[in-house]
C-alpha cells in the first residue's frame, strides 16, 4: 500500500491483546458499532509496539508519530457487550518511512473470526510531515 | 463488494451533509483521530437516506437494518477542531440484499480532500440475519 | 463551584444550538449512551463562545485552553437514533479564571426535557497551569 | 440521590480494576478528554457487578437494566495517552430500586488521583420503565 523502498518482514511475527467489550461500544443494533473494532486495532498496534520494546508514548515523544493513511476492513460477526475479545496484530510491511499492520479480531473463548482489517501508517515528525524513521524506530519494525 | 443481483445506478446521485468538528473527536496529535471520519460518513448515509424520503430510523423500525460488511478508506489532510466539514454520499451499487456508498470528506470552506471512503452495507432482518430488501427500501436505493 | 474573585452575570444569557442523534450515539439499550450527553454540552459550550464572537479554537491558538473542572448531571428522559437535539448553553458565572455553564437539552421538535447538566471550567495555559483569563476572552464572558 | 425505601451498605465494599490509556481516548489537548472517565466509570461498574457474581450482560438478559439517573465529577489532574489507570468502584447505597456508586480513578503506578466520581442508577425493565430489582440483583447489592 506504500511506494518507498520496501523491506519486508518474513516470517511475520504477531502480538495478541485480549479485553472486554464496554459497554458504550455497543449500539441499539445490539452488538459493537463498526467503528469501535478500528479502534481496536489500534490498541493491538500499540500493544504490539510495546511488546517490541518501545511504547509509541516514547515514539511521539521522540518527535515521531504514526499517521494512518489507508485503512479497510471486512465485517464478518458482530461482538456483543461484555465479550472477550482478542486482536492479533501482524507487521506486515515495513519501510523506510512506513509501516503496514493486520488485524485478526476474534471472540477470544470460541476462536470465532469477526473482523479482518488491514492499515498502512506513515511516518510524520512533530509538525506532521512525512520523514524517515529514525534508526531507532527501523529496528523496532525490522526485527523478526 | 458484493455478489447478490446486480443494479448499478447510473448517474451516480449524491447527497451532502456538512457539520463543524467535535473537540471530543480530535487527539493528541491535534487533528481528528481516524476513527471519526468513518462516524462522519454514517452520518452522511443517513442523511442521504432521508432525503429519499425515508429514515434509516423508519427502516429499523420497519424491520429492516444495515450493517456494514466491508469498508475502505484514504487519509489525505488532517481535519481539525471547528472545522466545517462536508461529507459528500454517493450511492454507487444498490442491489437486492446490499448497496455500496462512497464517500468524500472535505474542508467545507476551501473543498479541501480530507478522506475517501467506501462502505459496503448488508440488509438484515431485526434477528441480524441477511435478507433481501422489501419494495419500498429496494424503490429509495434504485431511484436516481 | 469556584471560590476566585467572582462576577456573577445578569440576567443569564444563553444560546441554542440544534442537531441529530448520531448512530453511533447510541447503545444497546436503544437510547443514547448517557456520557454522549456531555459531548453535546462541549458542542452546546463551543457555540455559545462562537456566538459570543471568538471561536474556542481561537482561544486555544492565543493560549489559553478552558479544563472541566467539575460536572454534574441528572437524567430525565433519553433521547433517541435521529432525534433532533436542542442544546441551550447557559453562562452561569465567570470569574477571573474560571467559568460554569448550566445546559438542558431537550427534544426539539417537543420540547421535552431529556438532560440538565453543569460543568465549572477553568481556564489553563498551553502547559496546563491554571491562569487568569486575559482581557478579551473576560470581555467576552462578562458581556451580558 | 434517591429516595425510595433504604438500605445503606456498611462497610463500603470495593473493586478495582485497570487498564490503558488508549489513544482514541486522548484529545488535542494532550490529555485524556472529560468524558472518557465516565465511560470507565461503567467499565469499574461491570467489572465490580461480576466480581459479586452475576454479570451486567446476564442481568439485562433476565431483563433488569441500570439507567444511570445522575451523575457527578471531579476533575483533578489529567490522565494521558498509555498511562495505567485504576478505577476503584464502591457500591455507596442500594435500594429496591437504585443504587449509588463511586468511583476514584488514579494512575496506577503513583496512585495520582485523576477524578472522582459518583453516579445513581435506577433500576428499568426491557421497555425502559422504572422497577424493582429482582431478588436475584438485590441480593448481589445487598451483600457486604
Amino acid at each position: 500500500m506504500t511506494n518507498d523502498s520496501s523491506v519486508v518482514i518474513s516470517p511475520l511475527p504477531y502480538h495478541d491483546v485480549e479485553f472486554r467489550v464496554r459497554y458504550a461500544e455497543t449500539d441499539q443494533m445490539g452488538v459493537v458499532y463498526h467503528t469501535n473494532y478500528l479502534v481496536w486495532c489500534e490498541v493491538g498496534r500499540t500493544d504490539f509496539i510495546r511488546a517490541r520494546g518501545m511504547s509509541y508514548a516514547d515514539m511521539e515523544r521522540a518527535g515521531i508519530g504514526l499517521a494512518v493513511s489507508e485503512l479497510s476492513a471486512r465485517f464478518h460477526a458482530a461482538a456483543r457487550y461484555d465479550d472477550m475479545i482478542r486482536v492479533r496484530t501482524t507487521l506486515s510491511e515495513a519501510r523506510s518511512r512506513s509501516v503496514v499492520f493486520d488485524y485478526v479480531i476474534t471472540k477470544a473463548d470460541t476462536g470465532d473470526r469477526l473482523v479482518t482489517a488491514r492499515t498502512a501508517l506513515i511516518s510524520i515528525d512533530s509538525t506532521g510531515r512525512p520523514t524517515a524513521f529514525p534508526p531507532a524506530v527501523r529496528a523496532l519494525f525490522e526485527r523478526s
